[in-house]
């Protein structure tokens, strides 16, 4: 029972909590067969910081990767022992489906190639694990999610946080009734963006510092509140001078509206640092910072900073991404769907698209149930 | 010169920053004659906090008391020194004129008598520190102002902060850019209100956590970024089941949007507890929590908490509410207008009623310049 210590607290889609652990005895067993994946663009995060986790895993193993540069996929083939066979360029990318050691497609490129890659990788009879935000807009989502399910494979967004154990145990906390009834949420996700990024060009990254790094707070305030917001207020400032911010928003700020009466106040920008999360109840308080980093993040639980949680349980597995990729591999093991699934991704772009309308229209936008 | 560390600094009413210091060497120096305060109201405020800090005051003293309880009125001015002269009822009140030691009368009553006590002081010719939220509508703060400028008389408001070393150190380090330019501004206040609390009671608080806490929040926005509000965006939350708020808000949260492009966010709440001041700018953030509490604020600089700042400059006074004080006393000597004024009440006042306005209407609500 690999994810026996999260039974019962476990993410599912949709924010609420998983009835029943996503592990089972009939899931793939350390030395059984690893399931393979391919990566799609060997950028910042798909050489930088997946590629390097395969060696963390348990049922996951690289078999493939995907590339417009070929000297750089052959450079990092040798380096991690993908063959000859499994080197693709986006031109043949499509004969992923000759390859049987391809069991999955992880999609680390630019937002706006994620819903061409991932349908691609659907028709070629692959399951995908897609980076987020899942696409530049929710009827890409849509379309996405379409394509896996007419293809019968397993659609899952690259949610990784939902793998992380300081959030898992803040999440164990907060519905163990730690601080009481939850009144209030409250997250910041901010770096400063530098000049160059393709994040800044709104046809590659659909939009600015939310669809990066303000996504971060909004599915804290999902995972953490268990709840979908039913209305958004948001308002941005963006200062158009600075050569970075062009196409796409800087500061974002958006109040979410939770239906058991937690307010939500969430804060997205590239020109400033912060990585915060604060759950306030009425007995108590639960507190991250940095709270979705790649590491180093820290919990408080408590009233204040008085008690730090330097050792929650393990995450579901060596890392969070380890646990993300581990997870996606039982999914297809076992046929269940993974607790980050597609509808999760269309969940938050419906959200974002209500956060960019109220920030133009300057008016609360009620959600759709 | 007893403020020369503030020079520069000094918060001006409206949030700009004084040109001079309030002080001046025509000042009243110690050893000169003190000015004489009346307490009205001997709540737990004005008994348990005002009047002990007449010892830690360098230009005020002690020398009058109104109270409806004649008994408590006797015992406070044996312990304190008041004479027989100086105790007062809600009946004889306005026979204060006649008593020349009393210069200031300084308001601590429930804030719907904010306003009767306020005109009647200044009516009977003295000047009047008025405890915050000034009053329970703009239009009686407005009463106020004009009653005290029909008499010549000047009229503060107890604007703590104003005169509190952390808050003055923080303001003072973002003006002189040590976290570059500042981006966003968040505030967080609450605490958890007892039942039976007469600021539960809507006839006599005039509303509920806003008027009484978050009043810190906004206060902190305005004079940490020295900028005045364009528009506000609300949201209210309150379980009316819970017996505490059948006539008040408990939890509200507050966006301010300010012409730099600064966003404000804000919370205000009596169903928990939060004490929190963050500055953020493009190079760095200023951090206080608690920020406004009577003792222990605390108050850090730079990146995250690496830094804390444990002895900022002195305030004005030995304690926040001698600067208070002093700083009343040292306007009446030198015919200055006090830096937290009328007009300060006043601004928050129609600020709070833009907040509850737009939590009702669920719209943004625009500010009057």
């Amino acid at each position: 029972m690999i994810d026996q210590h999260r039974r019962g607290f476990v993410l599912a889609a949709g924010g609420a909590l998983a009835a029943t652990a996503v592990g089972s005895p009939a899931l793939a067993q350390p030395g059984d067969k690893k399931i393979g994946y391919a990566i799609v663009g060997l950028g910042g995060y798909g050489l930088g910081i997946i590629i390097p986790q395969f060696k963390n895993c348990q049922h996951s193993k690289l078999v493939a990767l995907v590339s417009g540069d070929p000297d750089k996929a052959r450079r990092v083939a040798a380096e991690y022992g993908v063959p000859e066979k499994g080197i693709y360029n986006y031109e043949n990318y499509d004969s992923i489906r000759d390859n049987p050691d391809i069991d999955v497609v992880y999609v680390c490129l630019p937002v706006s190639m994620h819903a061409e890659y991932t349908i691609r990788a659907a028709k070629a009879g692959k399951h995908v694990l897609c980076e987020k935000p899942m696409a530049v807009s929710s009827a890409e989502c849509e379309k996405m999610i379409a394509a896996c399910k007419a293809a019968g494979r397993k659609l899952m967004i690259g949610y990784r946080c939902h793998f992380e154990a300081f959030n898992l145990e803040a999440v164990r906390r907060a519905r163990a009734g730690e601080i009481g009834q939850l009144r209030y949420f409250r997250s910041e996700h901010g770096f400063v963006q530098r000049d160059g990024s393709w994040r800044l060009k709104k046809a590659m990254s659909g939009g600015g510092s939310l669809m990066d790094i303000g996504i971060y707070a909004l599915q804290a305030a999902r995972y953490m509140t268990g709840e979908e917001p039913v209305a958004v207020y948001a308002h941005e400032q963006t200062d158009r001078k600075d050569v970075r911010f062009r196409e796409v928003e800087d500061m974002i700020q958006f109040e979410l509206e939770f239906p058991s009466g937690v307010i939500g106040s969430c804060m997205s920008m590239y020109s400033a640092n912060q990585n915060h999360i604060l759950l306030m109840g009425d007995k108590g308080r639960i507190e991250l910072e940095p709270g979705t980093s790649y590491s180093g993040n820290r919990l408080w639980v408590g009233r204040g900073r008085e008690t730090e949680i330097t050792a929650p349980p393990p995450g579901p597995g060596a890392t969070q991404w380890a646990g993300q990729l581990d997870h996606m591999a039982r999914c297809v093991v076992s046929d269940r769907q993974p607790i980050v699934a597609g509808e999760e991704g269309l969940r938050d772009m419906r959200i974002i698209e209500a956060i960019y309308q109220s920030a133009r229209e300057k008016r609360r936008i009620a959600l759709r149930a």
